[in-house]
C-alpha cells in the first residue's frame, strides 16, 4: 500500500472546454437532478434517475439506461464541494464511508472564468494504467465530449 | 463498478475498548504529531516521523520504522474530521485527490462518552474480503491492541 504509483498523468483522462455559459449554470446542471438527467447520458442512453447528496460525504445514485433499455446504476460519494467552482467524486465509495466493490475513478470537475466564458475541465482519475486504458477503450473522449456537448446545449437555456 | 459489494461485515475488522479518559485527550493523541508518534506503532516498531493535516482532504504521511531499522511510510488523506468525536481517513489517496497505488483500507476512529469514560472504536474497512484477511493475518488484531495499550497509557499522563 505504499508502493510509488504511476505519475498521474498516466492515470488521468482529461475532457476541457470553453463554454459560453457563467459558472454558475454549469455547476448547478451538475447538481440539481431534473437538471443532470437532461444531459448526463451521451444520447442515444439517458438517465431515467438521479438523486444527488451535493456535500462532503454525500452519496450520490445516478441510473444510466442504454439504448436496448439496461439500467446501470452508479453509485459514489462527493469528497469536495466547492459551489460553482469544483466538485470531486468518486465510486470508491457507496456511502460515507463504505468501500464500494471496485474503486475504478475519481472525478474532479472544476469551473472557472476564462475571457467572460467557463473554462470547463473534467478529469478522471483512475487507481490504476490499466483502468485509464480500459476508460479509455471505452469511449471516454467520445462520451464525455457528447456529454460536455449535450451540457452546453442545457446551460444555454436555463 | 457497480457490482455489489461483499456484506461491509465480511471487508471490516474492528478494534474497540472503554478508555478511561475524556475523548478529547484521545483525539489529540491521533492528530498531533508529537503525541501520536508515542504510540502509534506496535513497540518494538517505533515512529520517527508524522506530517498529520488533520482537515477533510488534509494529507498525513506517518513513518513507521521496523526492529531492524527499515522505514514504513503510510501515506493517506483524511474523508472525515469532527474534533473530539471522529477521524476518518484512508490509504486510497495520497493527496486530495491523487489515487494511491492501492486503496487497501479506509479506517474509522470514534470517540463516545460511556459511564464516565470514552469508548474508543477503531474500523478498518477494506475494498476486497481479500484485503480483511491478509490484513487479519497481518496481525491487526494483536497490533492494533497494542497499540490501543500505548495510547490508553499516554492519555493517562497528558
Amino acid at each position: 500500500m505504499t508502493t510509488p504509483a504511476a505519475p498521474i498523468a498516466d492515470r488521468e483522462l482529461i475532457l476541457t472546454r470553453l463554454i459560453d455559459a457563467p459558472r454558475e449554470k454549469l455547476f448547478r446542471a451538475w447538481t440539481t437532478p431534473e437538471l443532470l438527467k437532461q444531459w448526463f447520458a451521451p444520447l442515444p442512453w439517458t438517465t431515467p434517475a438521479a438523486e444527488l447528496d451535493v456535500r462532503p460525504g454525500g452519496a450520490s445514485l445516478i441510473v444510466m439506461r442504454s439504448p436496448d433499455g439496461n439500467d446501470m446504476p452508479l453509485r459514489g460519494v462527493y469528497l469536495d464541494v466547492v459551489p460553482n467552482e469544483r466538485l470531486v467524486f468518486t465510486d470508491a465509495y457507496v456511502a460515507a464511508w463504505e468501500p464500494s466493490e471496485k474503486p475504478f475513478m475519481t472525478a474532479i470537475v472544476t469551473f472557472a472564468d476564462e475571457a467572460g466564458k467557463t473554462r470547463y475541465t473534467a478529469r478522471a482519475r483512475h487507481w490504476t494504467v490499466a483502468d485509464r486504458e480500459a476508460h479509455e477503450k471505452m469511449g471516454f473522449h467520445e462520451g464525455w465530449g457528447i456529454c460536455a456537448d449535450q451540457l452546453t446545449a442545457l446551460v444555454a437555456r436555463i
